[in-house]
């Protein structure tokens, strides 16, 4: 039936309705009603709604699309799949390709999804199990000169949806053009180079772009290990001149691990407000470009991790007004406000100097020291480094005004200047320290308030006696305060106004991402799997157990001749207190056990014996999509050529060797393959505990990571408790513990005897490297070098 | 009388009016009007205008002032004041200080004027003989705290308002704050550093600050030798991220010759529309920040000084729109388009890449190589030059379309590359070249149509064939062309739509500046002076001349015991063929001619004569608060220590010999005292014509300009046809001419013979250093040096 004749036909009833004038009149209008709606119902699916089932069809929907059009993709697996989306919707009438039921179209294998044209709408997709073949995930252009406007994708998700190396750089969704929008998404599990989300501003039609990216999930990002591992990245160094003017807003921001950056903000006019930041092991960093306003956001850490930053300010002209920060302990570039030295005339891909910053009206709960300044001064590396790398120059023109700050514990610094904070002017901020001494009183003036639960995380100061309120220029213009309340009438300094507080609900996780998704995972019990010894049945065990299961070893002698795949979390252990043995016959060269993407082991209790030649552990050579992990605990590794060899491009967050003996190995443990010197390393945590090491020749610890660069603050090496004997007699640099370009190392309370090198460990001093209560005999000595000469990255 | 009474009084009066029962009407309402007006005058008067006659006076007036306000100051002149002007005007009633006549309140001495607050207005003043005791001679702040928002500067006059010295810089205008306005004003003839006009952006108070500097005469700034000269800057490399946002329109620059920069504009979203840049000297240049609007200006040249310039691009995503250029012949930086190179990765105070820019709907009328890109390019240098001065980045996504080029005489190279624009985009650009060829056809297209006179030096291409236009991103937006005309309907390309075009009288100076003030000078005829040999009677005249008088010397031998002082343009010559003799017998180290500001020499067909301890020509050592000038034709100058001896600091514009016999004297022309090697120098144009130089022994011509500096590039050293025996046999250096830093040099057509040096010269290659011609006797050679190392200035 055309729609014309339906309209025929309902006008039809009408006339028909008057000549029967008005009897029986509500039945009639129930009729009509139905009528109406069916026709209207019918009209859209027939008229717009085009269900498509392959990618033949969707090319054809999209070419015949019209303003209003719904293109339907048909639930299922779609498989390697390269959507383009085109097309010219209006305001009133958008095109729409959505999910025939949101969360069950599957993009999945080699597939992206490009989007260019007006007033555009991608509705209910998850992406999985797979990786683009270009550039990024979702990019709102098609082509260079064909970008998207006024589009949006909303209520999808995407999910390690990760390329097959660690360095292949890509993108999830990248921003073109203007006025689009990323809005109730989830996205998580970016293990590659490359920031999560990037806008792009290269050429006009890109700029001034009122970008949205709001109410989304941002879920875990593992630590990267090294740079380029940002969450939302707002431009680059090269577009740090142009208006960006791209909000992000209300968010939640979870788990945002990927680097020391979880938003870098590269552009101009940005906009940072009312998300919340809970336990993300990074900073909002104003890395490049000005005038960002930071406004009204959470940052929740939890007094124990350092890795949880705040707000990181480089550039000129931001606002950080309304912020709430809680137990936020971060130190130096992860402290809850630190603003950088920047270079005198900086390089455009450098640090500028900041200028004309306030920091106002933001709340500070039980954070440790969180007002740094001067933060990156590396004015002692002048020697080591070019003129064009000295961060000498200090905020000028800066304000911070109207804060509260509260700890439970008193905090003797509250205010640590790494250079002057000579160009910062303090006004109207107070604290109540618990009337522990804290420094500078004309700076921020001690008072006397208690906090009031406001909800989960949430602290906020009642403040009892009388405080002043500075007005800065352009003041006037902070008219609301963190939960939205107006400041006009009983305004207040903190981010909150004086009055009823009430519970806003930030981590309730049903307020962001998509709606069909949760990845709130329920804890279930792992099962308990009992291994004998027959031949095959270990290998076959692990490869049907359950992520989580644990793998029960009788005593015995286990004779494995072929590399066991580990490729989820799991654990093998001893069933009696007596350690079972693998004795690995396999081939030259080959692992033991072979960690693939994803692959945690835990192994305790248990002996490895190999031939000489092979490797007790090791990762993918290639195609090592994901992490791995490894902690070996009460074990004995006897015999290896390696007993860990993990390949270039592989990621481990953790590696512990614990309670374990390791003897008469050519190599130890090596973790060294990230030579680029980009910042990259190959383990966030190496932990080496109460460990023997006989006759390990060459590599006996191996743990590297290359470059200058001030913003990769990892890797973790400690070792203690330890002892290392007749080790190290081949390593050619004669070093025995190799740490070098390491950020953190600790090697403490280990005794070094008879090891045949110059030096036992070569460390960092400028760096958070230090060695304390080793003893030493006849094994060279532990040396410090104040500043190591590292390569440029820039 | 009180306002009360007055108001009471003409209460009553209207009762009276009722009494009277509305008889003779007319009369009565007559009265009433009379009485009104003057009691609405005289309340004005008392209320609101307050006359003052001194400083006393009006620092008592601001400090009473209300909104409405008028400060009167009295006619005369004021003589070292410094006026702080401090108020809360508002909107509709501002607080206005002016001239009790405009133009007859003279501010003198080492005055000031000091502004800030809201709405206030200064109107009428007349700075001039003298300068300021601070950086700025009218400021739009009073304090670091206190600037002024919605304040206007307007009618005023400032004129040779210069420092004692030319290294003592300062502002003549300095804007802070926000909405403030300098209008129908004229300045002229600053000598000294600094721009004439500055927006400083220092600060949130003085961001986003929407200044408008519109309808101002900008009188002649003479060449100043070096930096520093600019008409107007618009912020520094140190605030160039900030919002300025800043409009210059509707101004008449004439002879801004200053720098080669006339506007520099260093900060963001700055727009300069509809301004008249007539015989400049320099270009418009977006020197730092980016997005500036460059929009329906006329840049009028002559088709013979190759020192008006046009438009000048470093930087990203500025608009040219608009724009007619008429018989604009500079080369390289001042050519009528110049897109420069940047440095990849731009330290903040040097070169950012060209990026984003558009150029469209421009017209060149009879413009010499109008589009030139890769402009400063300078990869050749990288053996003498730092990597971060090396301009090797190319203008990326740029796009130049529908423009107009018409040329009365074939131009073969329309487009020079001094490096490839291979990121540049052309389309829709035509050009009638009168069937010259000029390159490559797929970027401007040869077409044939004619130019209609609309104006003085406007001439318009009237276009009969058909054109296509080019439709880029954000075309949209250029709704008008250069003279308003709507482009929406009956559109074209080049700077004007098609159809009637109107004369807009772009040079009547009626429309620009100050009401009472015009710098049209009357032609008056010299007097021609006489004088005799009686004692004194030489300086006496001369002292006494009129500005462009004659001093005829009869003949015979005058003896002058004293400098004489020059402080205005004069001519000497002698009366008849027959050189008149001036032999001086002052005191050694004493110049027979003292040149003083403003004092230009013209010495023709006269002998001089020293002890050989004396200078010729000499200025001031000090207080050299403007330029002089020197030229000397057909003279015999002998026995002398200095020819002319310039002091540092010290400027001419011209100085000339020619036609003149120089021997025995110690020193030759010695302009060499410019040290600092910031690119100042000690005269802009030094030429040498048909002299002969015998027994010079050291300096025989010194010319100095020091420091690397791609953007000052004078001076000018011309030496023909003379010939130089016995020269320079104490010259330290070895060499005989010296002219290091010098930009522009031409030796040609001379004799160099038995002169005991190394080197005649040693010229710079990179440059515009040329020699031809030369006879070389017994005198070493010519050298040319193809990069010359300099002190970098940056």
């Amino acid at each position: 039936m055309s729609y014309k004749y339906m309209y025929f036909w309902s006008t039809k009833l009408v006339n028909q309705y008057y000549q029967i004038q008005m009897k029986n009149k509500f039945l009639f209008k129930a009729f009509l009603l139905i009528m109406f709606i069916s026709t209207i119902s019918w009209v859209n699916k027939d008229k717009n709604d085009v269900l498509v089932h392959n990618i033949a069809e969707f090319d054809e929907a999209v070419s015949s699309a019209e303003p209003g059009t719904v293109i339907v993709l048909a639930n299922g697996i779609w498989n390697n799949v390269q959507f383009k989306f085109t097309g010219e919707g209006t305001k009133n009438a958008p095109i729409t390709v959505k999910a025939e039921t949101p969360g069950k179209v599957f993009i999945e294998g080699i597939s992206n999804l490009e989007i260019s044209g007006n007033y555009l709408i991608v509705d209910g997709l998850f992406f999985r199990n797979g990786h683009t073949p270009t550039e990024n995930v979702i990019a709102f252009r098609t082509s260079e000169e064909n970008v998207a406007n006024y589009s949006r994708v909303t209520n999808c998700v995407i999910l390690d949806y990760n390329q097959q190396q660690r360095d292949k750089d890509d993108l999830w969704v990248q921003f073109y053009g203007t006025h689009n929008t990323l809005d109730h998404c989830y996205i998580a599990g970016k293990t590659n180079g490359g920031p999560t989300v990037r806008v792009d501003l290269k050429g006009n039609q890109s700029i001034r772009n009122y970008h949205q990216i709001v109410d989304n999930h941002f879920g875990p990002r593992p630590r990267k290990g090294g740079a380029r591992g940002e969450t939302i990245q707002l431009g680059s160094s090269f577009t740090s001149m142009s208006p960006s003017n791209t909000t992000i807003a209300n968010n939640l921001f979870e788990e945002c691990n990927g680097e020391v950056e979880i938003i870098s903000s590269k552009t101009n006019f940005n906009e940072i407000r009312n998300n919340v930041f809970y336990k993300s092991e990074g900073s909002v960093v104003t890395r490049h470009g000005n005038y960002a306003v930071i406004d009204g956001n959470y940052f929740i850490g939890d007094g124990e991790n350092k890795n949880y930053g705040g707000i990181r300010l480089v550039n000129t002209g931001h606002w950080v007004i309304n912020n709430y920060f809680y137990k936020i302990i971060g130190e130096n570039f992860r402290s809850p406000l630190a603003v950088m030295n920047g270079i005198p005339k900086s390089p455009l891909n450098r640090y500028n100097q900041v200028t004309d910053v306030v920091v106002a009206y933001n709340t500070y709960v039980d954070c440790k020291s969180p007002w740094q300044f001067g933060v990156g001064t590396n004015i002692e590396q002048k020697d080591v480094l070019p003129e064009s790398e000295i961060r000498s120059a200090r905020a000028l023109r800066t304000e911070v005004a109207n804060n509260i700050i509260y700890n439970s514990i008193g905090d003797e610094h509250i205010i640590i200047e790494h250079d002057k904070a000579d160009g910062v002017k303090f006004k109207s901020n107070i604290i109540n320290n618990q009337e522990i001494s804290f420094g500078d009183t004309t700076r921020i003036k001690a008072s006397e308030f208690q906090l009031t639960k406001v909800g989960e995380y949430v602290y906020l100061p009642k403040l009892t006696s009388e405080f002043d309120i500075y007005q800065g220029f352009g003041f006037n213009t902070i008219t609301k305060d963190l939960f939205g309340n107006s400041r006009e009438d009983k305004n207040s300094i903190g981010a909150v106004v004086q009055g009823e507080f009430k519970d806003t609900d930030i981590l309730n996780k049903a307020k962001y991402g998509a709606s069909w998704y949760s990845n709130i995972v329920k804890n279930t019990s792992p099962n308990i799997i009992e291994v004998s010894k027959t031949k095959g049945e270990l290998a076959a065990k692990i490869a049907t157990a359950k992520a989580g299961d644990i793998i029960s070893l009788k005593p015995g002698k286990y004779k494995v001749s072929k590399s066991i795949l580990i490729n989820k979390t799991i654990t093998i252990q001893s069933k009696e207190n007596e350690k079972a043995e693998i004795v690995f016959t396999g081939a030259d060269n080959t692992p033991l056990f072979e960690l693939n993407p994803y692959g945690i082991l835990n192994l305790k209790n248990v002996s490895l014996t190999g031939n000489g030649k092979q490797k007790a552990f090791s990762n993918l050579k290639e195609n090592m999509s994901n992490q791995y992990g490894l902690t070996v605990t009460g074990c004995d590794i006897n015999n290896f050529d390696y007993v860990l060899k993990a390949y270039k491009q592989t990621f481990a967050q953790e590696i512990t060797f614990k309670d374990t003996a390791i003897a008469d190995c050519e190599n130890g443990i090596e973790l060294s393959e990230e030579t680029n010197d980009k910042g990259d390393y190959n383990v966030e945590y190496l932990t080496i505990q109460n460990c023997t090491f006989t006759n390990v020749n060459q590599n006996v610890i191996d743990y590297y990571r290359g470059g200058y660069d001030e913003s990769t603050i990892g890797g973790n090496l400690l070792v203690t408790n330890s002892s290392f004997s007749n080790c190290g007699s081949k390593e050619e640099n004669g070093i025995l513990l190799n740490t070098r370009g390491i950020v953190n190392v600790d090697i403490s309370n280990n005794t070094f005897k008879n090891n045949n090198v110059k030096l036992v460990a070569l460390l960092w001093g400028a760096k958070n490297n230090s060695h304390a209560d080793n003893v030493i005999t006849n094994s060279g000595q532990i040396k410090v070098e104040e500043n190591l000469k590292m390569k440029l990255m820039y």
